[in-house]
């Protein structure tokens, strides 16, 4: 591919006037010039609704991660595909971890030029653009990319392509459950893909085995299929499967969504299948965060895990939603002006955390009674008490639950320290 | 504002090598040079999933919606959040829109650097930046803007942040329902909104009446709550308290989402109150229709509306998501690479519509038993039955539900002609 091209692309991302959520920029400007702007979220310098993230919690997530893994002698590759924010995916592989995952051709090109050199997609391969989007990376030969396989058919979709480019592609076999999203189920899938890729050789090698354990919901059944993954890998290890691979690196073993790494850490790192293998994590959550399904998650790991517990804290909600209070027009019902276009949605509905009225001295936690009931596109009904102090213009603070459908909301997201004070904006690609 | 700098952010919109669901950019390039490129979708030259518009259906529903309006002599401005999309606000106002309607100060930015000048932002006005965004662009007198009031105190807040520029805001008064979202519920809380604007005399103008009838679920209501404003309206110019707005312009009565204009155009058309009037309807969601909760509205329309009945025709769904097949796991089960990501999932789940075959003649109307069962950020579950010809690789046309929680999860949309030829792209600003 055309390095230079693309790079022009993005070169000097700019804080751009037409994006929401940020505060006067009256002709585009580089982002590191936000600091000199002195916004401050409080003075109401920002555009309302805005998505926030807080720096010394984002630091704290990434930290705290990385040292889990290292606890077990894992490696991390982030799930990209959560926040998106190639500023993140550098702050992430500067702070250890191994590669970054993703999940779409595309999210892939937006990694590599933003200079991630080393990709998990840990999803199927499939169509002639996306397959073309890949192999112009694979010019780079410092760029070592990894897509999923699962059937034969898409084995040989795979090679038909990749051979006619003379190019070598490095798969991973996805192991699934019945019931479960992608991935073989059983012995005859397996075979049937190792027997495609073994119709490819040259151009289609197998790297290791892959899985997401988060279609299932049970310890016991997640445990079962972790170690059918090892015992898989092995097998495959004794048979010779690995040969090419071995060759040139080590076996990658790799699972792990947000809500059950520390199991996986747990399983997959006492696998031992006679040949250099890495076992790489995939959580992507844990960056920002949440108060709802991953703060859930996150305290089952505290509970059952003794590393976890060793470590004497745990990930932080690192990512607000703030907006106005634009009616009070009920008794018991305010009128906020932040909706479905700004949060997601699907999995819990943001849940007030702080009130602040300009000009006042600080943010207040909200009162627990206060949750929201509803969202429209650009509104939410949030049920309060009569008598309870809020007023029209008022500044509320809306903790999130599931930070990727929050994230792909917004374009540039400011980033603020403890005073608020806007110290950086971070580009998501979507 | 400095107008220049403005225009020069979005100054010859290019196509981004960085966007999903394009064809191969190498470098950006000017977004009329799509042409040139001969993407054909079904040729795989597109990175898929990627949202489709259809040129054909775009251009009969925007002539449709124009045409009913005119049947009743009143007057469209498009909601325009639904796309965000400005080149589509001006073909809409090329069609004959007296304006665009949009949700917030930031949308309204948007609309204005895109060239629309006259602009109802259907909602409160609150906080600092905002208000200075739409400060900024009232300095240009050829810019018509209106927000809703509904409360003294935003009226307030309103006049005297305006005051203190030197600038008149004009206004709309909502009115709203029990149990409803925004708006004045009753007598009490009317006078308390009308004595606050007539303390800034100046400086915040009444323009008219507003209402958004889509809180309300019976036709029976629904007229009520339209008879309410005319009546209102009526009451208010009688009164005098248009005088400042009637030596100016017709006073503005304005309704209507995409689920009950006809009504709103029936029961408004007819209002008489002594003073010119414009009356507006606001529907957003007819320009790609859908084949979920717009479509069982419009079905509603067909049937009791003699305007649209008389039309001949209908609204037809001109957006849809393609996607590929990534595996077919289990023998009544594909996934497909199409997620929470990229489509609406809140009023239905994408419906499978058409299934292509990449190397044969043409899509084929998929089977009606295959339906989406559940989705992911990136993946959705398809209902099939064994036997059912389906492969890894085939591409499948899904038609939508809500066009706006669509429309938000592409910055750039290709807009395809029958041929499935890729003849422009729109740009979204979120």
């Amino acid at each position: 591919m055309d390095d230079t091209n693309y790079h022009s692309a993005i070169k000097a991302p700019v804080l751009l006037p037409l994006n929401k959520g940020l505060g006067d920029v009256q002709q585009p400007l580089p982002t590191a010039a936000v600091k000199d702007l002195r916004w401050n979220l409080l003075r109401e310098d920002v555009s309302l609704p805005a998505a926030v993230l807080y720096e010394e919690r984002l630091q704290h997530n990434l930290e705290w991660m990385q040292q889990f893994v290292s606890e077990y002698g894992v490696k991390l590759a982030p799930h990209g595909k959560t926040t998106m924010a190639p500023a993140l995916f550098a702050r992430q592989i500067a702070g250890g971890a191994w590669g970054i995952t993703l999940a779409t051709a595309h999210q892939s090109r937006v990694a590599y030029v933003h200079g991630v050199r080393r990709v998990i997609m840990a999803n199927q391969l499939i169509g002639k653009q996306n397959m073309a989007i890949v192999s112009d990376l694979l010019t780079d030969p410092a760029f070592e990319y990894y897509c999923l396989v699962d059937s034969a058919q898409g084995v040989d979709l795979l090679g038909a392509f990749f051979k006619e480019r003379h190019q070598t592609l490095h798969v991973l076999l996805e192991l699934g459950v019945d019931g479960g999203r992608t991935g073989v189920r059983n012995a005859a899938q397996q075979s049937a893909v190792l027997n495609a890729i073994a119709e490819w050789k040259g151009h289609i090698v197998l790297a290791g085995i892959e899985l997401y354990e988060g279609v299932l919901k049970e310890e016991a059944e997640i445990r079962a299929f972790l170690q059918r993954a090892v015992t898989c890998t092995k097998g495959l290890a004794d048979a010779g499967q690995f040969a090419e691979r071995a060759a040139l690196r080590p076996v990658i073993l790799t699972g792990a969504g947000s809500a059950w790494y520390d199991v996986v850490a747990e399983e997959f790192s006492r696998a031992d299948i006679g040949l250099p293998l890495d076992v790489i994590l995939r959580p992507g959550c844990y960056l920002t965060h949440d108060v709802g399904v991953y703060r859930a998650s996150q305290e089952q790991i505290q509970t059952r895990n003794p590393v976890a517990q060793k470590m004497r804290s745990s990930l932080l909600p690192a990512l607000q939603l703030w907006a106005y209070v634009q009616s009070v027009p009920e008794p018991g019902k305010a009128i906020i002006a932040l909706g479905k276009r700004d949060a997601a949605f699907d999995a819990g509905l943001p849940q007030p955390a702080k009130q602040y009225r300009p000009g006042t001295q600080a943010p207040l936690a909200t009162p627990t009674h206060w949750q929201l009931t509803g969202m429209m596109d650009q509104h939410a009904y949030m049920h309060i008490a009569e008598g309870d102090d809020i007023k029209v213009g008022d500044m509320i603070a809306f903790d999130i639950s599931h930070p990727c459908l929050t994230f792909d909301k917004w374009r540039q997201i400011a980033v603020v320290n403890p005073a608020f004070e806007v110290i950086d904006v971070v580009h998501t690609f979507f």
